[in-house]
C-alpha cells in the first residue's frame, strides 16, 4: 500500500473488525476530523456532542459505534465498531505509518568502531553513537542525537533527533523517544556535609521496557544504584521528569509536565494529569487516576481517582480567599467554640 | 552604525518619537541599568520607586514621561517620551542589533539537495536540513539545529542552535526560536483498549504566525488531524508546553513553564504567569490575565484577572490549615447548623 | 588505581576518616545498595528503617554511625564515622571517578579559528565552538553541544553533551552541566505600547560560579542588563528555570523543575523543593527551605521551613472542598455574625 492508493473499506473493516453498512468497495486514501474529511477520507464518532459533526460530515467512511450508527448520512459508509476511536488508531496507523526518522547511516554520522548496529539500523546525519553502544534491528536514530557509551538499544526503536541517551541506559524493543528528550543523565544525589553538598556519583542505569514512548524534552534519570524503571508501554508525554530510582509500572499514562522525586513507585495502568508533582519515596497503587496539577505529598494506597488543583477564580474573590485559607485553623477553632457555646446554652 | 559610533541623542530622539532636553548631540554608544551607566549610555526610567536611582544615575541620557523629568540630573539628557519602557526598547536595539546566529552556510552543515534556501540564508555548524525543507530569505539557522522534512519557514526567521523543528510545520516570517525549542513533535495521542494504548498517528501540522517569539526548551506539538497554532506576535517564554491542536491568539504572552493541555484555545492578548496549568479543551476569552501557578480548569468567558496559587505559609501554618481544607466542607455543614440553632432560639 | 583493583577498607578509612571495625585489609571495588551489595563492594547505613537491611546485608564493608555499628553483621567491615552518606559521596567518587565525557577534540567538532583552549581540552564528535570562546585546563565538551560565541568556561568543567551555552555566559572552574541544559537565551523582555510586545534586547549574561552543576534541561536566560548569576556551589536539579536577573546565592539546591521569574534573588544553603514557583521581583532569605509544590508570591525575610501545596484527596471530597475555598471569605462573615449574636445573646 502506498499513501496515494489507502485501503478499501472492506479491507479497514477487516482491520478493525467493524460490521460494513454501504460500499464496502470505496477507496480510503487519508484520515480527517469529521468536519474537513472528504469522501476518500475515513475519520470516526464517539457520539455524544460530536453527533451534530456526524450527521452533516463529507466524510468517505466512519467508525462508529452501534448506537450513532443512525446519524450517519447517506453518502458516507459506517463501519460499526464497538470503541470508534481505539478501532480508528489501528486504521490510522495502516493508512499513515510512521514517517523514517533516518534512513541507512548518514555520512555525517559519529558511530564508533565497536559499536554494534544490527540489520537495517538507520542513523541520521550529525548523530553520534558511542563506543560500546549496541543498537537492535530495524531501529533508527534520529539526527544530531547521542547515544552514550555503552547504550543498549532493542530492536524496531524509533529515537528522534536531538535525543541524549547516557551511559547506563537499556531500551527494549519498539520504545519510541521524542526529540530533545534527556534520557541517562545523573540523578540529584548530593550528600550534605560540613564543606557543603558532595556529589555522590549515580552508577546506576535507566531500564525502558518493551512498548514505552517518551515526549519531547523528558528527562529520566539514571538511579543512584539501582535502576530507574520505564514499565512497558508506558506514555510520558512531553516535559515530564522522572528522578533517580523511580520506578512506573506497566501501561501507566503521565499526562506533560509531570514530574516524580526519587525512589517513587507509581503503580500500572494509572493515569496522571498535566503538571502534578509526585514527592519522593511515595507509592502510588495500580489503577490511580490523578488530576491535573496535583500535589503527592504521600503514598495512594487504593485505585481511585485523586486531585488537588484549586481552580482559578477571579482575582478579587482570590485574594480574599487565599487570606482566609491561611487563617483556617483559626476558624475552625471558632466554630468549635460556638458550638460549645451553644452546647451550654441549650 | 556600528556600536563603538552608536548614536547621537537626536537620532535616539527621532526613533522614540522624544522631546529632548539637553545636549541632542551627545553620543551614545550602549544601554545600561540607571544604577551603572556612564555618560555614553542610555538609560531609562518609568518612575515610582526608580525615581531615586534616576536622581543619582550617571547616565549620559535617560528615556522618562514627563512627570519623572524633574528627577533627571543635570549632566544627563531627558528623552521624555508618554511611556519610557517601550521607547526604550526601540533604542535598545537600535544600539544593540540581534547578532548573527550563522553566517553562509557551513561547510558542516548537511543540507538536503532538495531543500529550498531563498537569498541570504544562513546555516550554521552541524545543522540539519532534511529533504523538502523550505528557507526564506534571511533566516538563519543556529549550530546543532534540525529541520525535518517539508518543514516551511519564512524570511528574516532567527532558529538559535540545538533547536528540533518536526515534519509538518509552518513558520511564518520574523519568527525568533531560542536554543533547545522542540517543535512539531507527535502529541499525546493515544486509544485506550483492550490491549491497552494503542497510538494514532499524528497528522496535523504545528502553524507559527508572523513575529512570535518561542522561548528555550518549549515544546509544541503538532496537531492530531488538525494544527496546533501559535498566533501571530504570541510570545513564550522558557519550557513552555502547547499541547496538540492548542490555539494561541494573536499578542498573548506566556511566562516560563505554562503548560496548555489539548484542544484548548486561548484568546488574544491575554497573559498568562508562570507554571499555571490549562487543562484540556478549555476556552480561554481574549485579554484573560492569570496570575503565576493558577490552574485552569473550565472555560474563562470572560477578560479579567484570575489566579489560584495558595501562597506559601510557615510550615507548621500550612500543615494545621491544609489539614482543614481537607476538612471545609463538613465546616460548612457546621455553621449552617449553627446559623438554624440561632435562628431557632431567636 | 583502577575500577577493578578498587580500595583497600584502609584506604576507605583514610579518605573518610573512619574507625574501622574489622579487616582493614580487606579489598572493595565498588559500591551497592545494602540489599545488593557483595562481599567486595562498600554500601552505607543512615540507621533508622534501614538497620534492618544493615542486619542482613551481604557487603563487605559498610559506612555507618557509632550508633548502628552493632546491626553491622560480623563478615561485614565497620567504617564508623559520623554522618555515613556525606561519607559514603567521598568513597563513591574514589571507587567511581566521574567517567570522561570526550577525550582529546573530535575530528567532526568545529572549533573556530579564533577559539581559545588550554591544555587538555576535550571536544566531543560534533560539537561545535564558536568564534571568541575560551575553554580551560582540563575542561571536556560533550558531543552535539555548541558554545556560543565569546563564551568562558572554566578550567575542569564538564559540559555534556547537546547542551547549548550562548553569548555572555561565564562559567567558573568545576561546574558540572549535564545533557540539553540551555544557558544563556535571551530573557522575557518585552515591552508592551501601542504596536504590542516589542522585544528588549538581552545584553546580560550569565555567571556561574565554581562548583556549581546544572541539571540536564535547564533553562537560565541571560540577563537584561546586568547579569543572572548563579551561586558557588549551588546545584539544580532536571528542568529547572532560572529568569533574566536572577541571583541564586552559594549552595542553595533547587530540586527538579522549580521556576524562579524574572530579577528575584534565592538566599544562601536554601532547598527548594520540586515544582515550585518564584514570582519576580522576590526576596527570599538564607537558610529557606520550600516544600515542593510550594507557590512564592512575595519575600521570605526568615530563614525557615515554608510551603503551600494542596494534598491530593479523593476526587469527591476534592470537588466538595475546592468549592468551599471559593465561598471561603463568606464563610468568615457568616461565623462572625453568629459570634456577634452569641455576644448579644450572653
Amino acid at each position: 500500500m502506498t499513501e496515494a492508493q489507502g485501503m478499501t473499506v472492506a479491507e479497514l473493516a477487516r482491520l478493525t473488525g467493524a460490521r460494513v453498512e454501504g460500499d464496502a468497495e470505496r477507496r480510503i486514501t487519508a484520515i480527517a476530523a469529521l468536519d474537513e474529511a472528504g469522501e476518500t477520507e475515513l475519520s470516526f464518532c464517539t457520539g455524544g456532542k460530536y453527533r451534530g459533526l456526524l450527521e452533516t460530515t463529507g466524510a468517505g467512511a466512519v467508525l462508529v459505534s452501534d448506537k450513532d450508527c443512525d446519524a450517519c448520512p447517506e453518502h458516507c459508509v459506517a463501519l460499526v465498531v464497538d470503541n470508534p476511536y481505539y478501532a480508528f488508531a489501528a486504521a490510522a496507523m495502516a493508512l499513515h505509518p510512521l514517517p523514517d526518522i533516518a534512513r541507512g547511516i548518514h555520512t555525517s554520522a559519529e558511530v564508533a568502531e565497536d559499536a554494534e548496529l544490527d540489520a537495517d539500523v538507520a542513523i541520521g546525519a550529525n548523530a553520534v553513537v558511542a563506543a560500546g553502544a549496541r543498537i537492535g534491528a530495524g531501529s533508527q536514530i534520529g539526527a544530531c542525537t547521542f547515544i552514550g557509551p555503552g547504550v543498549q538499544i532493542g530492536g524496531n526503536c524509533r529515537i528522534a533527533n536531538n535525543v541524549s541517551i547516557g551511559a547506563g541506559t537499556r531500551i527494549a524493543d519498539g520504545v519510541i523517544v521524542h526529540p530533545g528528550a534527556l534520557i541517562g543523565a545523573d540523578g540529584f544525589g548530593f550528600a550534605p556535609g560540613p564543606e557543603g553538598w558532595r556529589k555522590v556519583p549515580q552508577i546506576g542505569g535507566v531500564r525502558i521496557e518493551e512498548g514505552a514512548e517518551i515526549g519531547a524534552g523528558c528527562t529520566i534519570d539514571r538511579g543512584a544504584l539501582k535502576d530507574t524503571v520505564i514499565g512497558r508501554n508506558v506514555k510520558l508525554d512531553d516535559q515530564v521528569h522522572v528522578a533517580h530510582n523511580v520506578e512506573i509500572g506497566e501501561g501507566t499514562a503521565l499526562a506533560a509536565g509531570v514530574m516524580i522525586a526519587g525512589s517513587s513507585r507509581v503503580g500500572r495502568r494509572c493515569m496522571v494529569g498535566g503538571v502534578s508533582g509526585i514527592a519522593d519515596h511515595v507509592e502510588i497503587a495500580d489503577d490511580v487516576i490523578l488530576l491535573g496539577m496535583t500535589a503527592v505529598t504521600g503514598d495512594i494506597r487504593e485505585a481511585g481517582v485523586y486531585g488537588s488543583p484549586i481552580p482559578a477564580q477571579p482575582v478579587r474573590q482570590w485574594r480574599r480567599n487565599t487570606v482566609r485559607i491561611t487563617q483556617l485553623d483559626d476558624l475552625f477553632q471558632r466554630v468549635k467554640a460556638l458550638e460549645q457555646n451553644q452546647d451550654q446554652s441549650d
